[in-house]
């Protein structure tokens, strides 16, 4: 007997045919003689319901009362769900992340794991209960009802599976597990068995949509096991772990491609001590997230800065850039949107040289022309033309011999 | 400065554009310097649906689940209520019924509510905060999620009238108040300024569906003078109270009709000791509310007991009588649902005479057939052909000069 954590999406909950069917697998991991703990979504779309209805009676609502409002969505799947296994015979008990012992800290919209009381959950487990949990919510110490964030039903999973001690985890989604590459741009992706945190991190803030890295960071500081796996078919997904058994002889793991980023050049300025500080506070202090950095001096102490943003934030970028190079005496600021970031990622390439070499080698002959590069110690990215970027995956995945098993 | 509690009905809060006009309606009392707890129902359709969704998943769904189901109706309109407030600058609340200290009994989907704790909300009071509370929920000892059954919402505001010792309780809804008739049958009819709690009972079990009996008999037990009022319009509506000042002059309060119950026939029964009481034994092991009855000991003991039961319940009944009729030795049954129940309430019936001589008299005049009476301290009620319901209702209506003011 095993105790088994199991995480539903909000598509695989989207309505009440999936939550029947939902409920046909949680009877099947039961029937084996497990013990299991299910952690379920609101059904999808319910959450930007809830918004939009917020929106229309207040233009910037409280976080407070988003969070009160938008902890129903998950409450409402939990109760169908334990009907559902009711009607086939399995019992089962619903909670909300208040119930289940879910303490956060007082952020509210993001608010942080701080404790989870395991007890009553144990005391169901114990009584031969299935026990249903929301996702994506906790309470915080004055009882108000906190929302964990983005991806936040994932973490509710991971963190239950390690205040439960759980054998096993698994997170089912709308995908087969992770991929060597997206299957829609490059056919021969093909799905891993198993990667180490470090990679689906890298994956994660490379564009690879699976999960946020959040709960990734989560699961590797508590070392919890979990499963990547579709709800949609009975096939094995991709496990996710410390330490990979196969982890020496593959050197990349994967491809991944980020579409949704801007180039933003900041030219012609003086080259002093402080000046490139003076223009990542300012974007820091305006809350833009800045990935990629290259910076080269010119000719006679004038230097240029490039980086990467997500799309989304090059307005606030270039805002909170004219303040900044008025004070450092003058610079030009330029964007470009038509481009994309291709990153290989592997913990194999802290012991393997040459992997940047073979990707740079690759792209030049088929003529993709890198345009920035950056290097971590597991990953390197490159930005080319948003023209070639799918190109550019498929290359990569072939260069890394990732189409063979 | 008073302490007002106001109670808004689903359809008051039936979508955003609704919401925004009660937090108008919240700020007006707000800013003549009151203090304002309010309570709000789901938003109308929205328990049918979920209770459909349920149903879809699990056709028993088991009581617990549902109550953790359906209280989120309540908590979506309390936190888009508070949002809505907070959109035209005034600070609010919301409260799920667990965070407003509201402890009912264990019974799921029709508790109880054994005690409230002020404590939470008076400190927002205090605080300069307008707090909204979800209708129809609290919490029992062991952290459940209850419900508190139909009208359950009306409940919660007299409740929590009666725990902030509010100065007024008003129960907004979409009429406008207590009228001495339907308006729809009786055009004459006339709202009414004061009712007393025992009158408005009457009315409520003759058919008058303005607000549950479970809740008047609350306020009247606590003695919670409440105001019922559209909140669709800025009427004043009707007060309901312990004594109300024109009582002695006024014999008859009003009208009511209600054109749901069947008559059932039981003939033929030997009129020994305990046949009847066998008789409604059964009907009351079967969950069957009965209403009228007369019995009449015709030739040669043998009796007939006619009664009145909701037409939804006639197939019940019919099928509790049959082992009962089999065990005191025969009888038959027979059912009518072309019936329909005429009541005249008022408490000047305690002092005054001739109720009933008036009553049957006009009805006599007009030609209806009486076909059942049955009396109380303050109601008469009698059954008449469904045909000539609205009728004489108009008739009754008439002859105690209700449209006088």
């Amino acid at each position: 007997m095993a105790r088994i954590v199991q995480k539903y999406g909000g598509t695989s909950v989207g309505d009440v045919e999936r939550i029947k069917k939902v409920a046909e697998r949680i009877k099947l991991t039961r029937d084996e003689g497990n013990e299991v703990v299910v952690v379920v979504s609101a059904r999808a779309g319910v959450t930007n319901e809830l918004i939009a209805r917020a929106k229309a009676v207040c233009p910037q609502p409280s976080e407070r009362e988003l969070d009160q409002l938008l902890a129903i969505g998950e409450q409402e799947t939990t109760a169908l769900t334990a009907m559902a296994l009711h009607g086939i015979g399995v019992d089962a008990i619903s909670y909300t992340g208040a119930q289940a012992g879910i303490f956060t800290d007082m952020v509210h919209t993001k608010a942080k794991i701080n404790t989870i009381n395991p007890k009553p959950i144990e005391k169901d487990l114990k009584a031969g209960r299935v026990v249903i949990v929301a996702g994506f919510q906790g309470i915080n110490d004055e009882g108000q009802v906190t929302t964990l964030g983005r991806g936040g039903s994932d973490l509710t999973g991971i963190a239950l599976a390690a205040a439960l001690k759980a054998d096993k985890c698994e997170i089912y989604t709308d995908v087969d597990g992770v991929y060597t590459a997206d299957p829609r741009i490059v056919k021969t992706a093909r799905k891993l068995q198993e990667i180490s945190y470090d990679e689906m991190l890298e994956l994660a803030s490379s564009g690879s949509k699976v999960m946020q890295s959040r709960s990734v960071e989560f699961a590797a500081k508590y070392n919890v096991v979990f499963e990547v796996r579709s709800s949609f078919n009975h096939n094995p997904g991709t496990i996710v772990k410390q330490e990979v058994a196969s982890m020496e002889r593959v050197v990349v793991r994967g491809v991944a491609l980020d579409k949704d980023q801007s180039k933003v050049i900041v030219s012609n300025i003086v080259d002093k001590p402080g000046s490139a500080g003076k223009v990542f506070r300012a974007l820091a202090d305006a809350n833009v997230n800045v990935d990629m950095i290259v910076q080269n001096v010119g000719r006679q102490g004038v230097a240029n800065l490039t980086f990467t943003v997500p799309q989304t934030e090059t307005h606030k970028a270039v805002k909170a850039l004219e303040p900044v190079l008025k004070a450092i005496g003058g610079g030009e600021v330029a964007v470009d949107d038509a481009i994309a970031k291709l990153s290989v990622v592997g913990v194999g390439m802290r012991t393997h040289s040459g992997v940047a070499a073979t990707l740079f080698q690759a792209l030049a002959e088929a003529g993709i022309n890198i345009e920035l590069i950056s290097t971590s110690e597991i990953k390197i990215s490159v930005v080319v033309h948003q023209d070639r970027a799918e190109e550019s995956a498929r290359v990569a995945h072939a260069a890394f011999k990732l189409d063979q098993a």
